[in-house]
């Protein structure tokens, strides 16, 4: 036999996303020094076992440890605890002497912050096929957002160098409420929207806001990570609640978990499953977000990108009753690095909202605020939307294409209508496996799986960003897939297995 | 008589910073619609007789609601509700059906942070003698830093536009390393510093991160509201604790609450009294701090403006234990609207950040970040604070001189060795009258009890900020100053009774 393995306690919380967990104990008994430096850990295949998870669950723990260095995985041998920890982690482990009085120094509320989850596996490093959430920075206008970022910087005035207002620069929330009037069915005035640091950050506010700890909150099932970290942070209690092919199951939910205080949803294009949310069951939401007196929590965020189809108004268009909270972003028609991004909300929050930013961050940086007012006075926004949406089109064509021509029957793409990603269900191949054979590749192709809370449904599918790298990239990406797949299939009978245990 | 007067049922809590918790109630029965539009309030007087407060107390928080737009003051007739609210009170009057549903919707925690009291009274609009807070912009190398932007904007690479580093731009926290060993007479690498949205919001997400709701903290008294507002924030029991000629009194604190889990202090110049903290002072508050397993921080906001004094090691530097968490600023080394900051943490905190950074701002813009980074390496940002250092030692100068001119003996400067503000202690003027009597001339001139929670002591002082604006300025605004100090004179014997009440 190989060499023992180190045994790890876990403790697992069946409400919470299991593989989230899995990750933040094994990194905890790391960061302990619970296992060493070159320790041998379990297979993710027997912690499955013991855990009485799907190995989807621990491989995708593993895979983010690994990604971060914690973790080295060798062909054959297994899992072990790296003996050079990442860049970070000698400082942790030089103060061993000193770890008991800091951890006494941890409150309670920082220890749960700590333990939130990373919002999701992100790489990092140039664009890759098929990164998620990325958009096509390939095609930014580079020069002309630095050119009015210098008019602005250059004719800078004391006032525009001094603190401003902590909802955000009005000439920019005038912009945004004029824009999002006209393009996305809801009306609104710059009294309503406020800047803030990127959508993650409006949401983590809004979170902490609306809902006390222990409170219950719906979110979807597949659905977006960077939520779910925002509801953890604030101490939620999650409620995951299924997606169909008309969006959320409002029904399910309202069955589970009728007296959660907030919903969070993707109603434009279902994060990742790639569904609009149907009109009815918007209605229905609405209703019962009325009822019980809830909030709504509809993050657009890559809803400008449609493809061909007539919009459903925004659920936030809909609303009467003043229950939604409608996040937008920058980071996906514009640049991530730029970290900003809009609320927009009802009367009754803004005042708090205010009293919350003048004791924290106060303001997002003026003058980036600015530039992106005039690129949207100027015209030059509305521009860019409509390029990077042909743009899009056309990538969205070569994936659709590519697939076809070298994954035949292997891959089926679901219809995506919208936004900057597609869903790609596999057939006679396991997703974890071609994931891990795609990932040698140098292809980012995420499995459905990972973003489920609970057991994974009609999930053997990947999802695909097309967005981040053009055309031909995209051809030569589809080529590396199909290899992977056929990998994969050749890998034998426990790729079948993987997702039915 | 005159119209009667709306009865206010304010509920204090003697342990809060009354000033605010006056403020918040006065604005809550305003946006309530328990006072009407147009309805007198009690005179600052009654009210502070009403509530046994000091009437500076009751006046500041007045004045507050007038600059905000809530209350309006007529010269002889009192204090009454803006029958025009600010800009976006309409909103939340409109829906007044609505309110009792949109009550019941905001959480315990959401009505707690709402409830926090703004930093302090920000006025806004151009600089004006003698405002804090505000460094002098009018000598910002505004031309330098648009090149640098724009050098770095024009080049932007795709993998700057994308999602970074959630401690911040490694090359930004190499530079700050490098400054703060050499300029702060400590030691870190680039693996201790993050880089933060602005000092406020590293102080807000530290008592986040250590403090349990219902933990005590010690605050310098007199203290910076900004450090309150975070700690209120946080749910944070506050324990003002005295200053004196050395600074914070330890063994003070150590007396009224041994087991606080943290102190927040101003070491290299005391917010707002001006005073350096002794060495023995600092020793004495790590050996507290490393006994108590609390943790200190320590806000060097205006530290790298010295005139002529040797630098005391800041406290990071003297900590042996990893009890220290230093909070640097750019706010008033380049400018405000920038929105960067920093904060040295000791290994255990680091990850710890680092995961609530992705579950909320995630991090600072890259190109900002860059742009600083390059400032600072190619040596713009050391000789930008030497030529500052200089003319803020001028101004100084030109405060000194012109107080001594037009004010003569009712006015005498305490030292300044550090920083971007001095203290007037005033003689046969009282501060409260002198600041309205100053206001009514455009002066800003704060009176130093507005910075007390507690009972202020040998308070009757004015702050001065003597960096915003240049040696004209300021000698026109000491000429005003001086009328307004006559002015309060000659308004009787009530102002040398307003702080002893």
């Amino acid at each position: 036999m190989k060499q023992s393995t180190t045994p790890l306690l876990i403790r697992i919380d069946e409400r919470r996303p299991l593989q989230q967990q899995i990750y933040a104990e094994v990194r905890r008994a790391i960061l302990e020094g619970v296992v060493a430096p070159g320790a041998r850990l379990l297979s993710s295949r027997a912690l499955a076992d013991e855990l009485t998870v799907s190995r989807t669950t621990t491989l995708l723990a593993y895979e983010q440890l690994v990604a971060e260095g914690y973790l080295t995985s060798h062909q054959g041998s297994g899992t072990f605890v790296a003996r050079e920890l990442p860049d970070d982690m000698p400082g942790i482990r030089v103060s061993t002497a000193a770890s008991k009085t800091r951890e006494a120094r941890i409150s309670k509320r920082g220890a749960e912050l700590a333990a939130v989850p990373p919002p999701g596996l992100r790489v990092g490093g140039p664009p890759r096929p098929f990164r998620l959430g990325t958009p096509g920075l390939d095609l930014f206008p580079v020069r002309l957002w630095s050119k009015l970022a210098h008019r602005r910087l250059k004719s800078a005035t004391l006032v525009q160098l001094d603190y401003g207002d902590a909802r955000g620069l009005p000439l920019l929330r005038e912009a945004i409420a004029e824009h999002v009037s006209s393009a996305r069915g809801t009306r609104c005035t710059a009294d309503h929207v406020i800047i803030v640091a990127g959508a993650q950050r409006g949401v983590e506010m809004i979170c902490r806001l609306v809902l006390d700890p222990g409170d219950r909150a719906w979110t979807e099932e597949p659905g977006y990570p960077g939520a779910r970290s925002a509801l953890l942070a604030a101490g939620a209690d999650i409620v995951p609640v299924r997606v169909d092919g008309d969006g959320l199951d409002v029904s399910y939910g309202e069955r589970r978990a009728p007296d959660a205080r907030l919903a969070y949803v993707t109603p434009s294009h279902q994060f990742p499953a790639g569904v609009p949310m149907s009109l009815s069951r918007r209605l229905a939401l609405l209703k019962w977000a009325s009822r019980a007196r809830s909030w709504v929590v509809e993050d657009d965020y890559d809803s400008e990108f449609r493809y061909g189809t007539r919009a459903v108004p925004c659920l936030h268009g809909l609303d009467v009753d003043g229950c939604v909270i409608y996040v937008g972003s920058f980071a996906k028609t514009l640049f991530p690095a730029l970290r900003l991004g809009f609320l927009i909300v009802p009367p009754g929050l803004r005042e708090t909202i205010r009293a919350v930013r003048r004791a924290s961050d106060v303001h997002p940086p003026t003058l980036d605020q600015a530039t992106l007012a005039d690129l949207m006075i100027e015209g030059h926004y509305q521009r860019h939307l409509r390029q990077m949406r042909a743009a899009y089109l056309e990538r969205l064509g070569a994936l659709s294409d590519a697939l076809r021509r070298f994954c035949g029957d292997a891959v089926r793409l679901r219809p995506v209508r919208t936004g900057l990603h597609a869903v790609a269900d596999l057939y006679g191949a396991d997703a974890v496996r071609v994931h891990q054979e795609a990932a040698a590749r140098g292809v980012e192709a995420t499995p459905l799986s990972a973003y489920f809370i609970g057991r994974p449904k009609d999930a053997n599918a990947l999802v695909l960003g097309f967005a981040a790298i053009g055309p031909e990239s995209i051809v030569k990406g589809a080529e590396k897939l199909a290899g992977a797949i056929e990998a994969a299939r050749k890998g034998g009978g426990s790729g079948a297995r993987l997702n039915a245990s």
